[in-house]
């Protein structure tokens, strides 16, 4: 009884934290939902739905609403367990009045114009982030993308790695850094001047991180420089490089993005465990997939190399929670950060945060982030951890004697808010 | 308090579902006890009582009763703190009427005596079933095996694939194969003929899916035919296999299998991850162990393979737990079954149980499988996870607003009895 | 409300549980703590403050108090948060009689010289012992320490196999143990006779037990007489080993010392998993990291060729807890012993002992030991573990059926010290 009236005015209190959503996928220039089918279409409902049996063709972009939504609709039913399912209609609910208890084949079309009279609203972004208290939200920006007309009022870019240090061999991908940067890209030194040029224009574009995503087992150490030499005129004239020359590229751009990091104070966000196109039958954005009996000691030589970085992990599998935690306690430029896709179920993040509470300075722990690709989510995702942060300051924080009411608050504000700004200097 | 209420509402129901038990070593001829020995022969108790201290001379097979069973009544002081200990104690309460509060060297025989008794029942199958609320037991099935005389009322067959798949190589096993099928195993095509033969004979038999356990770490690939012909030409032979040979041999019939599967529609049962043989100095059957740090990733290529196949998927270790939830999640032919053997504890059971409910389709899981050996322990088995599903349930779905008691009951209804009904057409 | 009320008798009475704590690093020549400094120069202390920003100079041994006190109680603000925080204050209010809510830069000195006061006492040592129900404490010397004056009704030595198996070839390590043992090591045979004479020392001054840390991935193999000959050898005159030599070096004197614990009836104590040295820029004992994804089968080679040998095994990995509590389950020679450094954090703890309670016997279960430094963290580690004890023997033990009441206690005290009694021989 005491325990749940001080979890529910915990909770009251951390849901007017306004919260700096550090990792989204939002494109600035269509943030929010026009349709139901911009909600639908999230891989989390899609994914699922083709997992539950859903025919692949009915899930094709092409597939025009008339077909592809009441069937959608009706696959929900084979999920409606799930947490994924309730991020949908707790938004349906929230933010679109919608009062029916489930979406069916029946009433998605109410849905689908409530969403569509809303998405016409002047100011329906800062009336969605109002919903959600959220105050700020990071995007994720390519290196060639155009950052004017971002409202940096709201949003705050960042710089996606990606594609620099894992495609850079990839039809494109040189050309387009050359363009961008008008730079010569021939060598390990032409890289890094390009580079610099893309650092210093999304830092006069108001980005404030980089951020990458990194396979399981993926080995970060120093190369030499001839070698990245060789890999980067090989990659510049689209020749085909050896195993190792791939190697030796991945790393030498890893380490020369992270260079610029200490040298443009930004921290360098990174996701670690994703192997991609694992499941060769899923839908878009439905093929990737953790990996179990990971480490993160592969990390360890570009934490070492860069201590004046900082580097805020996250991980996709369970199995590294606790050895991300004691990065966190052990290791001065690393910050835990938010609980990541496959891991962001409360089963797993209940324990997590827990273990992160009792062992990691509050000062270096980034809560939660959305990831979400429409405004939307960040209600329903923010609250679903908005709740089990209420119960596990409540159980195991003030009930466990390890503090007052009072200062798992500020816990809370640190957890959601204050770290973010202070370590992004947003 | 409205809790506990809940729970025990929940658990009232959930009793009444009459369970299909996917996967059990019961013997058709024999299945369950007619006397004491029957039961405490079970592996869990010989390897714990050994572990603890007892004698391996006194546990063995050839030890009379007089000189065992009191032996071993003593032994479970040692352990009595434990789980399985509470399967003994409460099968023998609920089944024989043993009133007494623990089982002793001084009121072993009594026990012994309600067992005899009663093993002298006619329809004491059906007794057993009635009291622990089953409706049909799968039996794992040796290729060579005589189906005749399994009542298809109460057993559903299963063909194990173990020997087939890693110990064609062993000294009788093809020769039996071509025994039982009529045919020559001296080329790929042959075996693929004999294999047909047997998954022929097993449909016939009431057989609806395949079974194997793998060791951890075991990596399926395709292999080439030409390969294949020489490694089973050698099986056949009786000759030496190079290792390469051996991975070929093991991969081809695996996938040979999976292929029958594919024709005969049947989904394979697979449990991933045990290590045959570990300990040196253990019992009969307790001598195998899971290991830690290990990845289901060596599956996805036959996965990906076989999109057709149902996979039923169990982990013997915890920290699989994340990566099969989400196979589950993300892999349409993937269905999440059961909690196998040293994951059977509460313990890791309670939160894989609410990260299962959380993000996996509630048509893709299969929720618990006896694994027994005699029908008595599916009562104790099946009731301890009757009572966890109902604190999950409980606790993680209604309160935390997931769904509604009446949802949560046809989540357990699916869990337990009509996902299979569905997936293996019983 | 039921469950509160039993979970806080429980707590009662085991407190009253006069402890046996397996292991620790008190010097016994200076067990308690005579400053301030004693007690925040415990690496959980600096590597916290330094790891949340505090400057590395400030933590150095040589900045006086007057500079590193105040700054290392500003830092805790950082890190007040955290069970290590926890620890601090409640010996400094159940030792020291300090009464502020926290320790501040302005306070500090107050509580210092509450330390110091208490310093002078006589017996110190029994009066921190009584408050904290400890009864006896391990210590972890070195082979070449002097173990004279140990005060045997307080402390029990343990030989320390570190160094011994792991920095043979560092300089002076051989010299050492030859001037010691007055023995010859130049050969396998040599080195054999020097640790007998070791092992013979420590018996002679009461030890009772081995205990070694290894790194993650440390394969245990038998090696060939001659081999070791050789590597014993180069290691005596200096010489440098090749990578095989080394391996040979390691598991050769491994397997003579586990030996020797068979000759001299001495459990063997190991702690699994540890990686020296991970992070380049730590304090003081701040540098070591836990590895994801390992796994405890390498032991096995060493567990059964000697099936004599007791040991008493612990893990860093909260990933390999399962695969621990398994090993005790069904290997006779292994004691599941404690919770270890980065796996000794509450949100852990938890569901490995509920996991240990259900699944193996109880006999074969050291509850918990203080790896501390001084005897004052002794308080506070173990009435953290206390508490965890009373809630799950409550929780999941009493109240989930599996035993009463007294059944309950009957299980704390083995954990806590009949176990060690009978194991140790105490």
């Amino acid at each position: 009884m005491k325990s749940a009236h001080l979890e529910s005015r915990l909770l009251g209190e951390i849901e007017k934290v306004p919260v700096i959503d550090v990792h989204s996928h939002v494109p600035h220039d269509a943030p929010f939902a026009t349709s139901l089918r911009d909600l639908l279409g999230y891989h989390y409902f899609t994914e699922l739905a083709h997992s539950a049996g859903m025919a692949k063709a009915l899930l094709d972009p092409e597939t025009p609403d008339a077909e592809m939504m009441p069937a959608l609709a009706e696959a929900l039913r084979s999920f409606d367990n799930t947490v994924q399912y309730g991020w949908l209609m707790e938004l349906a609910r929230e933010l679109f009045d919608f009062q029916h208890e489930r979406l069916t084949r029946e009433n998605w079309r109410e849905l689908d114009e409530a969403i569509r009279a809303r998405g016409n609203r002047r100011e329906r972004v800062r009336e969605i982030l109002q919903k959600a208290s959220l105050e700020k939200v990071f995007l994720t920006n390519e290196f060639d993308e155009d950052l004017a007309g971002i409202d940096g009022g709201v949003f705050v870019p960042s710089l996606r790695a990606d594609r620099l240090v894992f495609q850079l061999t990839e039809k494109g991908v040189c050309e387009s850094l050359a363009r961008v940067t008008q730079s010569e890209i021939g060598s390990a030194a032409g890289l890094r001047a390009a580079l610099e040029k893309v650092f210093g224009r999304f830092e006069a574009g108001g980005a404030v991180s980089v951020a990458i995503s990194l396979p399981p087992q993926f080995s970060v150490f120093p190369v030499v420089e001839g070698d990245l030499d060789t890999a980067v005129g090989k990659a510049a004239q689209g020749k085909p490089l050896s195993a190792a020359e791939t190697v030796t590229l991945h790393c030498g751009v890893l380490f020369a993005m992270t260079e610029l990091c200490r040298q443009f104070e930004m921290p360098f966000q990174m996701m670690c465990g994703v192997r991609r196109g694992a499941y060769r039958h899923g839908v878009y954005q439905g093929c990737d997939m953790l990996q179990a009996g990971d480490t993160l000691r592969n990390l360890m030589p570009l934490l070492n190399s860069f201590p004046e970085v900082t580097f805020c992990l996250s991980v996709l599998c369970d199995g590294q929670a606790q050895e991300l935690a004691s990065y966190g306690w052990l290791v001065r430029n690393v910050v835990v950060s938010g609980h990541w896709w496959y891991d962001a179920m409360p089963a797993y993040m209940e324990r997590d945060l827990a273990a992160r509470l009792q062992s990691v300075p509050k000062t270096k722990l980034l809560g939660f982030y959305s990831d979400m690709y429409k405004l939307e989510f960040g209600l329903s995702k923010f609250n679903m951890y908005r709740r089990l942060l209420a119960r596990v300051l409540a159980r195991d924080f003030v009930e466990d004697g390890r503090g007052t009411e009072v200062e798992a608050l500020e816990v809370a504000r640190l957890l959601l808010r204050e770290n973010a700004v202070r370590i992004f200097r947003v």
